[in-house]
């Protein structure tokens, strides 16, 4: 079966950036922080487990914010998977590499279970993951979560329906090997009940 | 040397209470859903263990609103500790059992600390934590992660100061030993860097 995963860095106080992120400030005042425990991805230990995991995602479903902000990945995130981005407007030019626009969340997460069969699709970007998850359509969340609580900025859980949606902790890693207790992140997979 | 602890249960998405929370519904609508891992709060194993954290502590700091939604613990929250309660405006009447009303968050955390000698002085309300936390007289975060999202409600991190708060995590326990998922709740132990 298919899997549709948001996979997130968020601070403790669940900011996925700092404050007035743009073009210029792609994750916002400060946001920097929260992906330093990325200099670990490619050791071996959790940081490194939770990456490779990232990087055996068979497809990528994206914001339109995130994907901008992203330089489109040049067309290309991770292994020439298919990249769908759900946007309210379709850019005039062609796409990059394997990128589709969407604009129907319901038909953004079908594509993206048919690019996968029994894999994972993986999704960036904190307004994909909110409407995602007020279609029911996440079955997965993987949080990174750093030890610190940036005070403002753009918020992973907002705007989302009233109706709890309840997880059940699957995996819990933490980088204790690592001396600077700022990139101690703590690496949590819910899965989504139904 | 003393200690200044939160120690709020928060559902994933950041919530300590479910919305319109007030004297008819004090948890607000759906809110209970957060406190079923109580239910094991005598029993050994992790729930058992940081709900006997909290007993041991010396003092509690509780925001007016906790406190009245409380019914004000009857003047004793636990051993008859002392209760410092931090409120805009002081009630005419004298306080029950062990309550102080304090107006300035300086002087409710000197309180607090006087109090407790080389323990711990526990903080009870989302408002009393923010207060304690912009003044920067929060020393460690004892939150209890519930796997639901609730949607809306009151956030434990919210109106706070721009300036990133440091944290290491110091210590992690799950529930692992409960059959229902719902009440396998994350007890996460942060402690503020100076």
């Amino acid at each position: 079966m298919s899997s549709i995963r948001v996979d997130m860095t968020m601070s403790l106080d669940g900011y996925v950036t700092g404050p007035d992120d743009g073009p210029d400030a792609p994750l916002g005042v400060g946001g920097f922080r929260l992906f330093n425990w990325l200099d670990k991805r490619n050791d071996p230990g959790p940081s490194g487990e939770v990456y490779a995991d990232s990087l055996a995602t068979r497809a990528l479903i994206s914001g339109r914010r995130t994907y901008e902000l992203a330089g489109r990945w040049g067309g290309d995130h991770h292994n020439g998977v298919p990249i769908f981005v759900l946007t309210h407007e379709v850019p005039g030019e062609a796409p990059p590499g394997s990128v589709r626009y969407v604009t129907d969340v319901a038909e953004c997460a079908a594509l993206g279970r048919a690019a996968v069969g029994d894999g994972v699709a993986m999704v960036h970007g904190a307004g994909a993951a909110q409407a995602l998850l007020r279609a029911g359509e996440v079955d997965e969340l993987e949080l990174h979560v750093v030890p610190v609580l940036l005070g403002r900025g753009r918020r992973l859980f907002d705007h989302l329906a009233a109706e709890h949606v309840e997880l059940e902790l699957v995996r819990q890693m933490r980088t204790e090997q690592v001396d600077d207790p700022g990139q101690h992140v703590l690496h949590l997979r819910y899965r989504v009940q139904r």
